[in-house]
């Protein structure tokens, strides 16, 4: 399949990474293609620059967010926040319209250091998922892998053998089947829908705890599991 | 061990009943004696009113919050949303200084009916734990089982074989250790201490996709579980 994956972060390289090694063509859609790729600075995680992880990872595509969404089947928001919605707003609306947009942003506040804040509350139409609904509802925006590491959202099995749970959450019943089909080929069998888009807010607000856990449970990779 | 339950309502009532099981001498608090006595309408969830309850759970004491806490050694918080501040504001701290206080409640705001809204966001400060502790700042507040149905609290095995999570959270880590040691009388085996009283807001802020699972499991009592 032919995905297009918004943002060159962490989260981009790793889901890229992990959509190519299953098989699929990938291109990384960026604002500036010759400033991601100029970037070589490892990030605070020790994940190299783009500019270095694109040299190891040559055969995924680089392209504008624009070009990368006219040639995707499926597109996924791996962007920083809320900077989703000024790339969608930026992108003719006939490159994003009838797509499925997989949504996994969380709306933190780097502005105090780390841990970072979460700006989301419960709060009616709060979410980046509900946000990006709301403004582009042409798309069919399926809020999921919002809950968990990088590492884990397309490699369950990194955590408790593959058992712990994704949630999922969208307007569209007809995108959700497809976004649940598409995570199974990746080993996810827990999947939770949730209802509407409106449960954006309820997953993006896990992000606390989520940091919280995170000193308690060093480098292992961790994951929710509804347990019932 | 003599223990003081704040609150008539479902939590109250479920709690109480099952540390009266296991030995303890139970003290229900309540703000009106007779008032409470003579509430016999079912809430909405079908659990009796608390007179018609208390007839058949004769053996639990029912005192003022005042009474309740003067003979206790520790505290349970199960009233409404920041109701608790006030009670506390109210009781002489003679009576509650120095004292472990469990805080399970969650700050929902049910004026515009259900499901609830959740008031606590990611602000430091803004959690109920947060509140108590600051106001009261010679009462341990541990705050811990706020993150289920009152069912599971005491009796985790419904879920899972006993095997999903309760957190903790509180700046003393005496009374953590207490509060760990109490809640593994009743079963519970996988704690986790998120660190200090700020780790209330994450615990908290589980309430939104706790509300969002009920419709989805149905009856089924069900809980979070750190997968790792």
């Amino acid at each position: 399949m032919k995905i297009a994956v918004f943002g060159t972060g962490m989260v981009g390289q790793t889901l890229a990474a992990a959509l190519f090694a299953k098989g699929h063509t990938v291109t990384i859609g960026t604002r500036d293609i010759q400033k991601a790729l100029a970037n070589v600075e490892p990030n605070g995680f020790g994940m190299p620059g783009f500019g270095v992880w694109h040299k190891a990872n040559s055969l995924i595509n680089v392209a504008t967010f624009e070009n990368a969404a006219a040639g995707a089947q499926l597109l996924i928001n791996a962007t920083n926040a809320a900077s989703i919605l000024k790339i969608l707003q930026d992108i003719p609306s006939s490159m994003t319209d009838d797509k499925v947009l997989i949504d996994l942003a969380n709306d933190l506040d780097m502005s105090n250091g780390m841990p970072p804040r979460l700006r989301t509350s419960d709060v009616v139409g709060q979410s980046i998922g509900e946000r990006i609904q709301t403004a582009f509802p042409k798309v069919h925006v399926v809020k999921t892998l919002n809950t968990m590491n990088c590492s884990v959202m397309l490699n369950p099995t990194l955590v408790a053998g593959g058992q712990s749970t994704v949630f999922i959450g969208g307007n569209s019943a007809t995108a959700k089947v497809y976004v649940s089909d598409f995570l199974k080929t990746f080993g996810w069998t827990d999947i939770i829908d949730l209802g509407d888009i409106t449960s954006s807010r309820a997953t993006e607000m896990l992000l606390p705890i989520w940091l919280k856990l995170w000193p308690v449970m060093g480098q292992t990779p961790y994951n929710f599991k509804i347990a019932r």
